[in-house]
């Protein structure tokens, strides 16, 4: 192996130039150590992606959406100048579940029947009301833990939920933001995940959530500007192949068998395909267990472009919860000028895995049937242009949006996300303690990894690993505090109980009437 | 790199040489092709490893035993000469389950409480039966797959079992045959694993059942004399970190850069670990999802030695089905000349995860106080030797036995464990279709690789492919049919209906003959 990229002055190697690894090489660059990113891909920008397509401009075909309380996203993107606009949803959303079809404003959507209404009301407040008993930084330490990560969400679903409606609707959410089926993931996983993103109305919600907001010129920027001002250091189309410790030096080999040594590592890429990396010496044991019980997730993003946003005209914002058809959760994609009108739906979990097979004209044709179908416009079928990612054929990425854990696997293993590896130290938004699964969440952990290594040479100190973001003055966050009348609905446990209650009561007194009339003497 | 290896009358590549990746290369050399077995280890055998240590003589530390049933290891033991001796279980067995301590004889437990044992027979025959519907050559097929592949097995059981007791039996039972907890896996997965097997019955017995039997010398020796026929094409020490594959021609490369050519390859590693090796193209997504999702098993692996084999004296066999310490099942390991006495215990899923940290004295003391408390005898605490192996550290394994499935992965992924990828075939013993984990599975996993090759080529015909095995004259299996009596014993929810349809009768008989004395004018 040629020793020809030898720089003995790189202090520090990051593995990965997607947003977290780029932040970690950013804050060690600032913080004057001689730093090297290198990355597999002939691009940055990891699992954001921005095809810059002559027809349709830019167009994000992975992460892209950013909302209040992503805050360390704002900072980066104010520092180079990026903008952000709204997503629209003036117009109404349809809800398509379970035979119920209605276009509603907001985030409830309108059940005529209260029980749904109820029902929704009471999963969502007891989710939350769980998820904040787990700790961001240390799941594991929850109350319940055991209990929780010995089931699943399915499982915990089944057992609250009275209607079909609602256990659909819990189901869109579990493929939404983490892109896979409600059976797959452990309950303590998907309450950790929940309560780092903020509860279920910030992760679901446009306005004032974690939708609200997309990049003037789409996400990869982000990556693109942190590269720009790192500069040379950024090496593409080196995947790492190998890395060798021993006391005092690490050495970063190539599939070029290119050697780079450092005195440490930051290690960026997403960690269920840390095998793609042979280890001297070989990982720690329960990290090889680890990284076999994180699938990333299942999805294919689409975005369809038409000539006119003629969805608007008919009272619809382009959104479009469904139960049915290929694409479970869609938004409108159109630029904020008004340009290139669009629609970009999210094909998940098994929806994505029965689509695989398809040709990319078939989900074409598949996408539009379904809009036509939610939306109820036969203009869904005439679109001008299609655009798709299948992020789960993506040799580096393995999957979106993110690593997910099954029953068993947080308690067991999860702690071992960011434990350190001699020189090693892990970064990526599946080990975050905010937002994971987010590019906030991607930021948060380059950053926290960069200081654990600012911590080793003595440049912070140890309290000041972990940081809190302080908010955004230009985007802060509404509350989300539960409404009084929210938290005095029943559910539907609690109203049949209450009335079993009265009637009961009731029952009891004509009985009892009855039975003093009796003894009264009424039957003599 | 250097194309220093380069062979061009290499047919076919098998890359691992444990039971699986030999009986390939044996096959296929068999039937006169060049064939070549690269091995990333310094040893062959894989998963079974035995230590030849001076004091206590051969010692598995990997997979040992063998039953009636696996045939094909019976034909190949015999082809090289290998001989088996009975494991000992003429004494009692310990039972040490939720409070109940007893020594029995067999495979029933001996409770005397009876809603015990209808619970436990209801439980196997249950499982047992819906095992059958699950067909092992495609699971994804079952009648109720979905359903089955949505839950875990602990949810199954705790909707059909009403005791702790035998909650704590199967829990032990699953941790036993696939080195995990009963939360962990999905249903649809443990009843293919356990049809596969021949059922729970098989599975857990030592006589007439999967722990039969051992190899004299060790269980490695398979590997080793398949491994010294092959000769020289067996070469140890060659990690392979990338395989490219164009028109005609598979270009293996291992870790020194040495480039091997050849026309096929067969894959007999571990398919959790498939992401050590570069594929050029990419391996296809299902398949890299599919290897996200297919975790090995946690376990290590003890052997204590002791002086004398005092247990015997005691009316024990050595053999403990435990819920409480460090190891969860033990049986006697003995030599079949009755030197080295030694008992061997596994430590288990949740149990291995638990003790990793501690030192090897550390495990030795908490196993030897373990088979103190659960044979109720201070000798053993006074072992002359501890032998153990953490398969969960070995870089080449990932974990043991085996793959194991969480929910939605079988259905979702299940059919490309052996789906062909170009020149490409998968072997191994996860990719069996009959007995898979076990070395049986392994050479009916590797025979059917190299005959998809042989089929390629034109020297067998499709329906060849897989092939079953002719029972071993030798060993032949004795009938597991349930009795009529397990087969009349009701379940306790059938008992407990029974006797408040009994208990109804007899108080509606009552009640009736109370109503009509009080119309018949008792009361006036």
């Amino acid at each position: 192996m040629a020793d020809d990229q030898v720089d003995d002055q790189v202090v520090v190697i990051v593995v990965g130039a997607g947003i977290s690894g780029l932040s970690a090489a950013k804050l060690l660059k600032e913080s004057g150590l001689k730093v090297l990113v290198l990355e597999a891909r002939d691009r940055v920008g990891g699992r954001t992606y921005t095809v810059k397509d002559n027809n349709h401009g830019p167009v994000d075909v992975g992460g892209a959406y950013v909302g209040p309380t992503q805050n360390r996203v704002f900072r980066l993107a104010k520092e180079f100048g990026l903008q952000f606009y709204d997503v629209s949803e003036k117009e109404k959303t349809v809800l398509n579940v379970q035979g119920t079809w209605a276009k509603y404003i907001g985030t409830i959507p309108p059940f005529w029947n209260p029980i749904k209404l109820l029902d929704l009301n009471h999963v969502i407040r007891t989710i939350d009301r769980m998820a904040k008993e787990v700790p961001c930084d240390a799941p594991w330490k929850a109350k319940k833990a055991d209990e929780w990560d010995s089931m699943t969400v399915k499982q915990f679903i089944d057992s609250i939920v009275w209607t079909r409606t609602v256990k659909e609707l819990m189901r869109i959410f579990i493929a939404s933001v983490m892109c896979v089926e409600i059976h797959e993931v452990s309950l303590l996983f998907a309450l950790w995940y929940i309560n780092s993103g903020g509860g279920i109305t910030r992760l679901s919600s446009i306005t004032n959530g974690t939708q609200e907001k997309k990049f003037y010129g789409g996400s990869q920027q982000l990556s693109e500007k942190m590269a720009a001002k790192l500069g040379p250091i950024v090496l593409l189309s080196k995947p790492v192949i190998r890395i060798e410790q021993d006391e005092d030096t690490v050495r970063v080999i190539d599939n070029q068998g290119s050697v780079y040594k450092c005195r440490y590592v930051i290690s960026a890429v997403p960690q269920a395909l840390l095998n793609k990396i042979q280890f001297e010496p070989p990982l720690p044991c329960q990290k090889l267990q680890l990284i076999q019980r994180i699938p990333m997730g299942s999805i294919i993003k689409t975005i369809m472009f038409y000539r006119e946003p003629f969805w608007k005209k008919l009272d619809l914002c382009g959104s479009a919860v469904s139960d049915t058809g290929i694409v479970s959760y869609c938004i409108d994609d159109t630029k904020p000028d008004g340009s290139h009108p669009a629609i970009m739906g999210f094909i998940l979990a098994d929806k994505a895995r029965e689509v695989i097979h398809m040709t990319k004209e078939e989900r074409r044709q598949a996408v539009c049937e379904h809009y036509r179908n939610v939306f109820k416009s036969t203009k869904f079928l005439q679109p001008v242009g299609y655009v798709e990612h299948n992020w789960m054929s993506e040799e580096y990425s393995g999957g979106c949006y993110v690593s997910t854990m099954p029953p068993g696997a947080m308690t067991r293993y999860g702690r071992y996300l960011r434990d350190p590896f001699g020189m090693i130290r892990f970064a990526g938004t599946e080990s975050a303690t905010y937002r994971a699964g987010y590019m906030e969440g991607a930021i948060e952990s380059g950053e926290r990894a960069a200081r654990e290594i600012l911590f080793e040479i003595g440049k912070v100190s140890k309290h000041q690993i972990y940081q809190d973001e302080p908010e955004s003055p230009d985007y802060p966050a509404s509350s989300l505090e539960t409404s009084m009348i929210e938290w005095l609905l029943p559910s539907v446990t609690r109203l049949i109980q209450f009335t079993m209650g009265v009637v009961l009561g009731l029952l009891g007194n004509e009985i009892l009437g009855w039975l003093t009339g009796w003894r009264r003497g009424r039957f003599n």
